[in-house]
């Protein structure tokens, strides 16, 4: 693999990885009865919501959706269509569909919020914080948007801490000059690989012990 | 009427529509039994909080509410009164009195948001998009503060529709370089007047189809 | 005291107050029984949030938190702490040792945020306004994120307020141009003050009368 065969793996991924994220909303959505509105407010949200956060916080315009709008229209298409196919037990197979792209598209996101936050002078603790929030801040407006508490913060599945050892792994692989797309290629795949790993072999992030259990 | 009969009318509209959104706040904040200092953040966030948005994701300084601040003593004032005169029925009647108000204030709020994006050199769709946030995005902080799904995605009446018929409104009018005011006055009319003859006539903003109705 | 004696207590209130702002974040995940990346990441915004909405509201970068990387370092530390040792009965114990750092960190963040409000040349108004945002809107957050309606909007006891007359006690302050160190002490001591005694006896807030009660 070369620097411009990368490019369009990822562009691949980003576009796969979009519609995975949309589509976590439109889920979101049809779970909880929202009108076609609310569909595609949150399915966008899950989407966007996590660069544009990102953005903000890094004072980085213009925003991703302003500048490349073929993403915009997608998912409105993306959201019209699902109102006539997905329902019921379709509902359960995206779910299960959309794993694979959702796990390449938050190390893709997490790996680039990293090399953005870099790029602008920030330390590796910053920027790898910042590529979490890429990763996961979408997910996170779309739960609090149809009023739960956010799935990334509660379902004790390994998610933004996969996220985060792909950031790390950014952070290594640019302060050792690895090429830029070399570098993100290795943090994108850290992340995936963990993420579908811990999803097969059921890994559990540690919460609160019980106050009766071993105390 | 002319460009400066029409300022006017825009000015009293905003005064309305500031009013009608802040009252929204005020009665979201009395049906949950928040304190006074809720009541008034709710009503505060209900009324700036679109503009708010918009003009952070514009990057636009000064925020309308800190160059305007005696909307601000204004909301405040209405707080303080409205503990002492809004109660039980009082909050039904208030709400069917917004109706109109809000409805004005939606198309120009829509209206204004896409005017300002579409200076700043925005694209229609990013425009539009911008001027339905204005519009809607006080509400959604509002539902979101309260804890309850956003009324604009649940409830399935056209309000964020209205505000994006409006929006498109304008740019059409704008590309047509139609003047200013006359652009603002057509499309508020068409996002008044969808919205109040959804209300009058019931039309429903389609959901998800039940799994066993027509399957 | 001078300005250099009162530089150090700032110092130390400052780390005092984010720490008890932490830890009202991992008190609120432990109600919640969120995993381990749900308690950093509330504890982190409760800790960060306000400040952060500040900053963003009157467009100042770099954040407090990239700045100074020490207190992430700190957060995550006593998260991680905190999963071990916090538990049950010792979860009251720290609500109830976290009241007087808490009153403290309101008093000065709420100072520190009117302060910088006021340099950036806005008004006393919005400049107070900010101060209660700084405060106030880590907390907020966290209960947004934690799925319930903001308790500082909801338990009718003095918060905000406490923080808004010392704001206002900081904007007459530097009106009168007294010492900028003399001005951040006066603030919160009055902020802090009036809380710990709100605590003390008990005083509310109050809320919307009952329909039936005084009518």
């Amino acid at each position: 693999m070369n620097a411009e065969a990368a490019q369009l793996l990822f562009s691949l991924i980003e576009f796969l990885g979009m519609l995975a994220f949309g589509l976590s909303g439109l889920i979101a959505a049809a779970n909880k009865r929202l009108d076609v509105v609310g569909a595609a407010s949150v399915s966008f949200i899950a989407a966007f919501g996590g660069g544009t956060l990102r953005d903000l916080l890094l004072d980085r315009r213009p925003f991703f959706w302003m500048e490349y709008q073929g993403y915009v229209w997608m998912l409105l298409g993306v959201t019209v269509l699902a109102m006539f196919v997905m329902r019921g037990r379709r509902i359960d197979l995206t779910q299960r569909a959309i794993q694979i792209p959702d796990a390449l598209g938050l190390g893709l996101f997490a790996a680039l919020g990293t090399a953005y936050a870099l790029q602008m002078g920030q330390s590796g603790l910053v920027a790898s914080l910042l590529g979490v929030v890429t990763g996961v801040f979408g997910g996170v407006l779309r739960d609090v948007l149809c009023n739960e508490i956010p799935a990334v913060f509660s379902d004790h599945r390994p998610y933004a801490l996969c996220a985060f050892a792909g950031a790390w792994t950014f952070v290594a692989a640019d302060g050792l000059s690895t090429p830029h797309w070399l570098a993100l290629l290795a943090a994108l795949s850290v992340t995936a690989g963990i993420r579908l790993l811990a999803l097969r072999l059921d890994w559990r992030v540690p919460g609160w012990r019980d106050a009766g259990s071993s105390a």
